[in-house]
């Protein structure tokens, strides 16, 4: 039996990767199911009844005609999770929310909201916007560039953390008695002035039983990696493949100890589209087929478009060579969009040739039979590529053939629990509650005073 | 049997008014109401079961020490709300929001997000932030001026709607034959610029049953009752006597016809904090009671401040002449405040002697045994001082008595339903769904080609 555990996040419809331009067209999924609360409580309720740590809500601020079909029409991701607290009990409530278009304060208090509403089971995925186009819902003609965005990114962290400690935990004492509803001496103002914030606080919130919503981070550049080593105490990884998982997954933890933190204080969770079927040769074939449904050259080309700012390729010759979009690529996926401009140049690529290549089927790591599902992420586990998985389910059966056919196994191996561990996010993810700032002070100062 | 009926909204916890200072040690009320989810979904079920037309939630996000418990520690309105929304099927659910300290992108997606979990019961109540304080949590000095204020809540109010409208209702053909999700001729996008705002859209949301969301107002200067005439389909009116009532209502329902609009288009509701006894004396006496309970002159002294910014008045000599405060006016409530100015100059008052004006014992009119409060309701109603009530109960009881001994007396006089017109928030207040602004103009060219 081994001390450590496999997290599970469980991503529903909003999942990214093959076919998902198609699912929509699943019988299986009600047409309306991105904006159907009841449709997202009943996923809830198949996770946590399968033990799973957390739902995660993925977002975006930005669409046009093109996008996907559960892009085009979504619930904002905290009204949603709110909805979702009080149908569940143990499970985590993970949303992303953009630090770059979004006030700390008002972030600070949605945030805390949902941590109270659902007695500390709130988590906040930090993201910059991966959408470029949305820094023209907000007032701005261009997304803000990668040190902007990722310096407002800590610095929103820092803020909202602060401001989450406004009360200690002992601060309302409610003594009818003395008349006295709140100790004054425990509401601390933050009085932050920094360079992308001014906030004097105090939040009007006090803290959940967990103390602070956890913060989770997705996003692979090195800024990203940065952020995540400072402050994240949960990442949503790209799960391509375990090489490369291995090295992301060394490289970020790597940078906790600067900080003066721990391989434990931070949980990687990689993004897994399962495919599961009887064999590994048929959920192999199921997996093909889930890619060809979606195999349309002109949402290919929309889609390789998303990656620098929704630009329009169309535009151009198909087999001419691979246009000159340098300017774009420095914007909402850099890494990504980098790659794809060199490699293009390097082998005179044109149009077509550089969009069939990223759209051409790459089989996710997590196909086959639950026996061979179970192995690949015991292997990923086990070889420190994974803390766990964030599971991209295409439907309820997905859900339903990991719970039954694959958990089992792993919790058979001790790998994956058998009960919650707690009822917060952080006590079942295994972090710790953090102290509250102010509190820590008035301790070191009695003891100095002692 | 009038045609006409009174609408009703409950306004719990976050309510004002005499004694709500001394709220929170009232045995009935869980020390931690404010921020108990579970308190407030069994309020809005109360309020359910005796067909009141709304839950309405105030907001404020300042505070320091000297606030009201229940502002001390609060849930944000639409999280609360949203959670509230999977527990009700017939109630509306109001929100208080700024549109003073919010970007109206996010704003048009919270509320909208609510009016689709809600299945179209969703209210915005427009403020520009009465706590002045509020600025400095986000990153301004100073909170903005009137002309500003209601500048930019106009616009918001208007880019929020033009957003709403971003798909036509038919958008989604879900035509799995012909594998076409949306018909994009029917996503529009908003492309605003405005003074205060810039905008692209569209909105990555679709149009609730009741088409948008209902627009409320609180705000009683000039520039307030400007904004309501324009845009407002209810109103949440002071409700302190039935003369200056009358005189507000005729007021905002005059300005409707300079926008084409008709007196039906708008509700106005006031606040009525009931107090119902056996005798019309008793209550009365309940009533002195609850205000001498809150009657610490240090908590008047403070409250009175919050009037012009929170501003500490203690740092003056009680005794001596009012303080010259004129530039503290202007930024609140500019009403209240520069009348209390001048009657303190006119009558040469001091500072403790103003405080204690202010604070003295006003009995509101909605006091009495339930005959008598029902009496009023319908003079008011019929009188034309309010189309309904923003009824701020203090405790379970009080809704309960409002609920069991009133209400039935009105619903006997025809004047209160007896049960649901509808399942949203319009179809109960009488309030016509606004077209989509994008099928009106198809629908016209269609006439002009045809
Ligand atoms: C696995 C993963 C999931 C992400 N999910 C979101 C998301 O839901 N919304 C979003 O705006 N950005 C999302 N991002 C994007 C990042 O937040 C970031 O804005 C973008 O990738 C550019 O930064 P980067 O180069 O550091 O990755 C995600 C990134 C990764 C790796
Ligand atoms: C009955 C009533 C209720 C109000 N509720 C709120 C509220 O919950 N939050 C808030 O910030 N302001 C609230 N306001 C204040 C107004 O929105 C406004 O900011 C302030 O009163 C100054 O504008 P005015 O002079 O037009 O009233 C309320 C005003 C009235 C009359």
């Amino acid at each position: 039996m081994s001390e450590r555990k496999l997290k599970l996040a469980l991503s529903v419809y909003g999942v990214g990767g093959p076919g998902h331009h198609s699912l929509w067209k699943d019988p299986r999924i009600p047409k309306n199911a991105s904006i159907d609360i009841d449709w997202y409580i009943a996923r809830a309720k198949q996770a946590e009844a399968a033990l799973f740590d957390a739902l995660f809500i993925v977002d975006s601020q930005f669409i046009n005609a093109t996008y996907p079909a559960h892009y085009l029409n979504r619930l904002e991701p905290l009204t949603l999770l709110s909805a979702v607290a009080t149908h569940t009990k143990h499970l985590g409530l993970i949303g992303t929310a953009s630090s770059t278009y979004n006030s700390p304060f008002n972030l600070a208090r949605r945030f805390g909201s949902l941590d109270q509403i659902s007695h500390g089971r709130a988590g906040w995925n930090v993201v910059t916007s991966f959408d470029t186009g949305t820094s023209r819902n907000y007032g701005l003609e261009e997304h803000l560039d990668y040190a902007t965005r990722y310096g407002r990114a800590l610095e929103a962290v820092q803020v909202i953390r602060g401001l989450w400690d406004s009360y200690e935990d002992d601060a309302f004492v409610a003594d009818v008695e003395n008349d006295l509803f709140l100790d004054p001496t425990k509401l601390h103002a933050l009085n932050h002035r920094g360079e992308n914030f001014r906030v004097d606080g105090p939040l009007n919130l006090s803290r959940s039983p967990q103390g602070q919503p956890v913060i989770f981070q997705a996003g692979i550049s090195e800024e990203g990696k940065t952020l995540a080593g400072e402050v994240a105490e949960g990442i949503y990884a790209p799960g391509e493949d375990f090489e490369s998982a291995v090295e992301y997954y060394a490289d970020v933890k790597g940078r906790l100890a600067a900080h003066g933190r721990h391989w434990d204080d931070l949980v990687i969770l990689v993004g897994a589209t399962p495919v599961i079927a009887s064999t590994d040769a048929e959920a192999h074939d199921r997996a093909r087929e889930i890619y060809e449904s979606d195999n349309d050259f002109d949402r290919k080309l929309a889609a390789f478009g998303r990656g620098f700012g929704a630009y329009d390729f169309s535009q151009h010759d198909l087999d001419a060579p691979f246009p000159d979009v340098a300017a774009l690529a420095d914007k909402g996926g850099r890494t990504r969009s980098q790659a794809i401009i060199e490699r293009a140049r390097e082998e005179k690529l044109t149009l077509r040739q550089v969009v069939e290549e990223s759209a051409q089927y790459k089989p996710s790591p997590f196909i086959g039979s639950a026996q061979t599902v179970a192995d690949t992420i015991e292997k990923w586990f086990l070889g420190r590529a994974a803390d766990g998985l964030n599971l991209r389910a295409r439907t309820p059966d997905d859900i339903d053939s990991f719970t039954e056919e694959v958990l089992p196994i792993l919790q058979k191996r001790g790998l994956f629990r058998t009960e919650y561990e707690a009822e917060t996010l952080r006590g079942n993810l295994g972090l710790k509650v953090p102290e509250n700032r102010y509190a820590v002070d008035t301790d070191a100062s009695a003891l100095v005073e002692a």
